[in-house]
């Protein structure tokens, strides 16, 4: 193919962590990068604030890291990582039978890799900063997506006087914008994919799970030492706290400046049940999530729960992610999934670096320079886009089902000795059988870059033989032992072992 | 609760079957009606034939019936039922294994209920009559829904200057319209469903099946005898006419004036494939489809293929249909099924005589005079509009799912023997035991009101009964008995209870 001399224009749609990240790719590709983004410039001090929808902390882990290593901006992850915090496990707090409270540390992996808090506008902001400083680069912020055409590539966006209206009386001003590709990455309510809609023949389901989610504060020690920068936490900053229980769930994050940013997972009817009478908040967390009230003030409590606004979590499946050579969807827009593997974000990087890797695949099949700008034809394209949905279509769909699978876990089974048991068979087999290449599910999500899919199958597989393992070797000459020998307690043993079939089941059915 | 003397006014979108039915149903209980529609009238002569995106001709059956018979006025089915042709059951066309053509006859019902092949436009032209010579109705052709505020009740739409112009350069007029309720009745691609979700937590599932779909016509006999009326038809006039394939489906319907509308449901590869090559059309059809060739010319065939669009089949599941007391969506806009039941249009009939069924009864249970138009408050149309929906969702996810199971067995069980041997045994029970219910699935869906999900639920309890009886009493002793006695035949017999159990485990999925 002859490469253009011109370079092809890239309109991204959306300037959140995954469409900036997809604008510095294409930037440092030498496309002609255009972004539009609904909500004023973040970085603008009248701008509300994100948390509004979204969470303030979030988990960035190796695939988030990876995506940001590859973007071709040395800077850019030293930036990033500066501001984060290594969260090296779970601390789980709870009260036992005797009252006590007690916290129990869970690392997330045997050999000491960990997961970052960070702050979801701090590390935006440092994308938009990086991709103000290229030339190839323009932003266009305050722009709604009113209309798009994916066949003649032309776009319609309306230029909005505030931020975020959403009725549809005094239409604003409308501009058109031509476009080689459009990624869209704007999020759960895409207006690309609804657009994209029209164009292709998309299977697409959204679910709402019965849960919402509220934001909390613990504030910062109120005397630190100058001698221990950490006494400005008021627990353990390198943990990410959980409450867990049946129904709710109570999380904390830890941010730099010595605060956590928390959020209470819920029912609806919880939500509307407490709504009705906050007053009972502090009542409501002392019995659920004891040991909050002393960290945040009950008035504060109450406060807080009536200010910040209570949030649905959407799960979104769909395919294909692209149209022809015109349009492709990115993050949230194409896999929005509950936040409960923490791998949201990172799966939205992570989609970056494998659409521009297949791009660049391409090209250099075609004997072009990878990354070139102006070398791939519209059908070429076409085949990259249609390689990166089929690829990245199973992906998404297997950490979609794991975020929702965790969120049962984290709830109920965090507690559980059985749930330990598990942890520890498939610990130590990491630790004993490390050539073997076990590793446990959540250090392949979090640690690696294998394919999500990869990782399912990889572990199912895993799972069985660790069930079948224990089974003969351990379980079942240890249980009809003690059946064998310890008549007396027959009730008590056969419970043991409808306990251990429940497990096993449970095991099996990941 | 105290009636308001205004009439409320009830806005509806979508002027098609649905729609009309519902404006109706409103305008008979006195509200004041407005109805929206994004084409113009089909009813002008310059109007573009509405099967450029939906079939012409349709299997109406009891629910339909039910609801237009409830409908309050006495004229409308008897319009409507002028015009169409009872059809018994299905015409299987097939070739037998010496090359001879054949035609098997399998009536729907063993007590001689039929279905009826009915004009889509003609049904709606009837309905717009009616509503046209209601004082309280008007029509708005050519507006097109551009947002709706559920919560204030106010909605805009843009004065289209041409029916179904979709991209969004040169704005049109716009208008703000009230409304206590709005009935959205716009189709699959419903705009009232997408803004609907804006302020409801909708769970939402669409998917596309890998088959398309185009139409065909069967011309009338050219020298029909003037005595014998029937000989305008080329074929059985009473049947639904089916040529089974294991990929294809090519199907037939009468019409009155003793054509047929035929269409063709194949992959999408397949549709690629003849467009490339469509002077193929006639061989494919002679191979695939025996007998068709002799009813439409091949240059027919051809051209009819190129010029008909070749569209998709999509299947919508969602929840909930309304939201608080000033929307809900009916129709396709709800659940759009597949066609393979022959329940579309009907189940979207029957919607609005269960929707407004509940609204009576609300209005009955506050002491009103039930279809007064004036009496619910917006708080008891809201529980009514929760109940209608919550009731409403497993009928349509039921026939949904029944429409997608039939897509398999009209294409490749209809000719297999345990297929009929299922069908006999369904019918002899329904004939041999009728004061136990018995009834077969598809008598039940076509024939009754019964609610989908009772059908669902009561045949697969009887498909479990006749299993095992048929499996104790008939079976069972045939098939050891055989194999006890018979040893020399041991494969065949082998063969034999391999078939059954596929088929008991078949029947048993259901």
């Amino acid at each position: 193919m002859a490469a253009d001399p011109k370079p092809q224009k890239v309109v991204v749609v959306g300037a959140g962590p995954v469409g900036s990240l997809a604008a510095l790719y294409a930037a440092q590709r030498g496309y002609d990068v255009e972004i539009y983004e609904l909500r004023n410039d973040l970085r603008d001090p009248s701008t509300t604030p994100l948390n509004f929808t979204k969470s303030i902390n979030l988990a960035l882990s190796e695939r988030g890291i990876n995506a940001m290593r590859n973007a071709g901006d040395h800077h850019l992850l030293d930036h990033v990582m500066a501001a984060t915090i290594p969260m090296r496990g779970r601390m789980i707090h709870g009260k036992a039978p005797n009252g006590d409270l007690f916290e129990q540390a869970q690392d997330y992996d045997i050999h000491g890799r960990t997961i970052y808090a960070v702050d979801r506008g701090g590390l935006n902001k440092r994308l938009l900063d990086i991709l103000e400083r290229m030339p190839n680069v323009t932003f266009y912020f305050n722009h709604k997506l009113s209309g798009a055409d994916f066949r003649s590539c032309k776009a319609w966006f309306e230029v909005q006087s505030r931020e975020g209206s959403t009725t549809s009386t005094g239409r604003a001003k409308e501009i058109e914008v031509g476009f080689d590709l459009m990624i869209g990455a704007d999020g759960a309510h895409s207006a690309v994919r609804y657009h994209m809609m029209k164009f292709v023949r998309m299977d697409y389901r959204q679910e709402y799970i019965d849960t919402l989610w509220c934001e909390f504060q613990i504030q910062p020690a109120e005397n630190p030492s100058s001698k221990e920068p950490m006494s400005r936490f008021r627990i353990s900053p390198n943990h990410l706290h959980i409450w867990p229980g049946k129904e709710f769930m109570f999380i904390a994050i830890p941010s730099d400046d010595g605060s956590f940013t928390c959020t209470l997972f819920a029912p609806s009817l919880v939500f509307e049940s407490l709504g009705t009478t906050p007053e009972r908040v502090p009542t409501f967390f002392d019995h659920h999530f004891p040991g909050v009230t002393s960290l945040i003030d009950p008035a504060q409590l109450v406060a807080q729960f009536r200010r910040n606004p209570h949030l649905p979590l959407i799960s979104i499946k769909c395919k294909p992610y692209h149209y022809s050579s015109s349009a492709v969807i990115l993050g949230d827009a194409a896999h929005a999934m509950v936040p409960f593997y923490g791998q949201g974000m990172n799966a939205g990087l992570e989609d970056v670096r494998i659409l521009f890797g297949i791009l660049d695949k391409y090209e250099r099949m075609d004997g072009g320079e990878a990354g070139s700008a102006t070398g791939l034809s519209a059908a070429r394209r076409s085949s990259a886009l249609a390689e990166y949905s089929a690829m990245r279509v199973a992906d998404a769909h297997a950490i979609n089902d794991l975020a929702l699978q965790n969120y049962v876990e984290m709830r109920a089974s965090v507690l559980s000795p059985l749930y330990r048991l598990r942890k520890f068979l498939e610990e130590s087999m990491s630790v004993y059988f490390p050539r073997l290449g076990w590793q446990t599910r959540y250090a392949r999500v979090s640690f690696g870059n294998e394919r999500y899919s990869e990782v399912v199958a990889r572990t199912d597989y895993q799972g069985r033989m660790l069930v079948r393992g224990f089974m003969g070797v351990v379980a079942f000459p240890l249980v009809t032992g003690v059946a064998l020998f310890n008549m007396k307690y027959r009730r008590t043993v056969q419970n043991e072992v409808r306990d251990l079939l429940r497990w096993l089941s449970r095991f099996i059915g990941r």
